[in-house]
């Protein structure tokens, strides 16, 4: 396999993408040059059929779910608006009242986006709920909205982890509140699955979104876990693949790497999250013995329920996100000014705004996250640049 | 790169899935252990959203589209759904009158599927517009329908190629009767590239599905090439990317074996047409030369603008299809009763019905169709073969 050979950097940005591993590449590689369509009749096609099943089964095992109840998607955000849109037309074709549609103010934009677009065209009645300081769910008022009128609610949607300041969610809660009443539960597992543990039968939950490239799978390939009694109106219809949920040819090498990666992120999750709370220790003390006045966001970093073990981050007051970005970029380290997938728009992050910071507090601030192939002297050059940058940093905004 | 070795077989059933040309699998595997996701802001990112660029442009020049033109799915499904319910729902918001979406009644269900589900939950008013005997649109039925009400139709969206009998449908006088009331026209033109000529713009058509795995590149990615001018609601919801047309995050090795191979497809798409064109002409004559009674489906084979060049579909009449292929595939010939995404489920197919065929008739077909890797010898197999599996099959059925 030829490689192209990029510079050597210093990879802090885990949580926007994370390598491959070596398990996940060969599983792909090795049914690359398969011809087959698993929708095909044939041997070629039902040998395509095999290896597909078998990453369902595998990928079933690793999360604890049935294996029909794996719905495989093009990865997170797809997954995410397909549980959210297709819970919601179906819960609310069912029975009219249903137009609410729960979720917190701390959501990717893969949940918040479907959620905000149900309420502009489809008659979804949205309520974004109020998180604490940590970005952690206030119940209570999740209880009050439930509560006051629960059959007029569709489903509630719940993320997993934080992607910005890796705040566990209580989704048992949760799912406590809302299984009183019959309300789905879907909840955007991308960030979590590999680095705590999930159990998706014991959670409770009716649907978790999960993805390739978080955990060491490839681009391109997710999954949908949802219940088999939960009926879910199709996002891209066709063909009629995935239960016919999700319709479109399906991506066997893709799909065998992300099998590959899920079990291997899932089996090696304990071990992991131990190796990357040291690193992050190592990193949040030096970077805040290195600039006076940095301050990390997020919950405490010593409970492991708290929060995503690889995430750090920290505000830099007098600085500028993007400008603190570039200058650590330019020294070869990479991070991100919150999710990947809103960048390139400077504007404040909505979770550090819904967490109560001010506008100029939350630009200030930068991800730092761990992955697979993070080490001591990652950290240590991020330690060594942070102080000299922030100081560029702050003097050219002063 | 480890790969699998599959039996040696006789692979008839490129219009299903072709294999990936070695120019797709290098660019795909050169950019597998890339990290870097193209919307983060640092070097890493910045390379990977440079990969995509590229990839976008060389997709536009091999289908003459500009490069921003170009909106990267997971394929062909995801290209048709977003430009069908895309369109609907931006045309029909602009102005509450546009309810009607026309299409034709042998469409591939990436189409179909999606317009029904406009009409039952969506509000809009679906026509399927007849065929002749060969599969082509009756352009005075769509005339009339269209010039009904023209300020009505939301859409209209008719298919380069059909993926079963091959027949070429006469999409510039669709063009033109559309723009004479600008209404928008969409394509599946996911058969059609790399085997006949397309010219995105000097077709005229405003959005142009295709994909990956039908032209020698990867699976689970493709692209809607929809003109800027053009307003289309999108599908899936979050990080804005693609024109925020598509959000996810994008597929930067998927996108290269992508762009590699519609860059390849489309040049060789002359001699290969030629070549293919040949092989389907031994195939047809072998075929219907050891089986009396057979008939070929869809258009006459001396025109190259009525027929794709590499699909042949034949009636055996007295068989059914699915004992056929089976048949045939014990002996290591692979094959198709129709289109693969809804294999599974026997049932006359609905182009061939569409086509004045009856049940029984349209029961009795298969589907062979020659790609990249198709020789004389495989077309030799299979005429050496027919004639004892039709045997078997009539056996079976009487």
């Amino acid at each position: 396999m030829s490689q192209s050979s990029p510079d050597p950097v210093v990879y802090l940005d885990h949580a926007a993408t994370t390598p491959m591993v070596p398990a996940a590449v060969e599983a792909l590689t090795a049914h690359l040059l398969d011809v087959g369509n698993p929708s095909s009749l044939h041997a070629s096609g039902r040998r395509a059929r095999r290896i597909v099943e078998e990453s369902r089964e595998t990928i079933a095992q690793a999360v604890n779910c049935r294996p029909g109840e794996v719905v495989f998607t093009a990865g997170g955000t797809e997954a995410d608006n397909l549980a959210i849109k297709g819970i919601y037309w179906s819960r609310q074709g069912t029975d009219a009242r249903r137009t609410r549609v729960l979720t917190t103010s701390v959501e990717h934009h893969a949940v918040l986006d479907p959620v905000f677009w149900l309420g502009e065209g489809e008659g979804a009645q949205v309520e974004l709920l109020p998180v604490d300081r940590d970005g952690r769910l206030d119940l209570d008022a999740l209880r009050a909205s439930v509560e006051r009128d629960p059959a007029s609610v569709a489903l509630i949607s719940v993320m997993w982890a934080n992607n910005e300041v890796g705040t566990l969610q209580p989704v048992d809660d949760v799912v406590a509140i809302a299984a009183a009443h019959g309300i789905p539960v879907h909840t955007d597992g991308v960030q979590a699955i590999g680095t705590v543990p999930v159990d998706f039968a014991a959670s409770g939950v009716d649907a978790l979104a999960l993805t390739g490239h978080k955990v060491g799978g490839p681009y391109g390939v997710g999954a949908l876990v949802v219940r088999r009694e939960l009926a879910v109106t199709a996002l891209v219809h066709g063909g009629g693949q995935e239960r016919d949920i999700r319709s479109g040819t399906v991506d066997t090498p893709a799909i065998a790497g992300l099998a590959a990666a899920v079990e291997l992120a899932v089996k090696h999750q304990p071990e992991h999250a131990v190796r990357m709370r040291a690193l992050r220790a190592r990193l949040v003390e030096g970077v805040l013995a290195a600039v006076p006045g940095a301050m990390l966001n997020g919950p405490a970093l010593d409970d492991p329920t708290a929060r995503l073990p690889g995430n750090a981050h920290l505000s830099f007051p007098g600085c500028e996100g993007d400008s603190l970005l570039m200058l650590l970029d330019a020294r070869g380290i990479e991070c991100s000014t919150g999710s990947a997938c809103s960048a390139g728009v400077p504007q404040p992050s909505h979770v550090l705004l819904a967490m109560g910071r001010e506008p100029d507090e939350a630009r200030s601030s930068l991800r730092f996250s761990l992955g697979h192939t993070s080490t001591e002297a990652d950290v240590d050059a991020l330690v060594a640049a942070i102080g000299p940058c922030v100081e560029r940093a702050r003097a050219a905004k002063a």
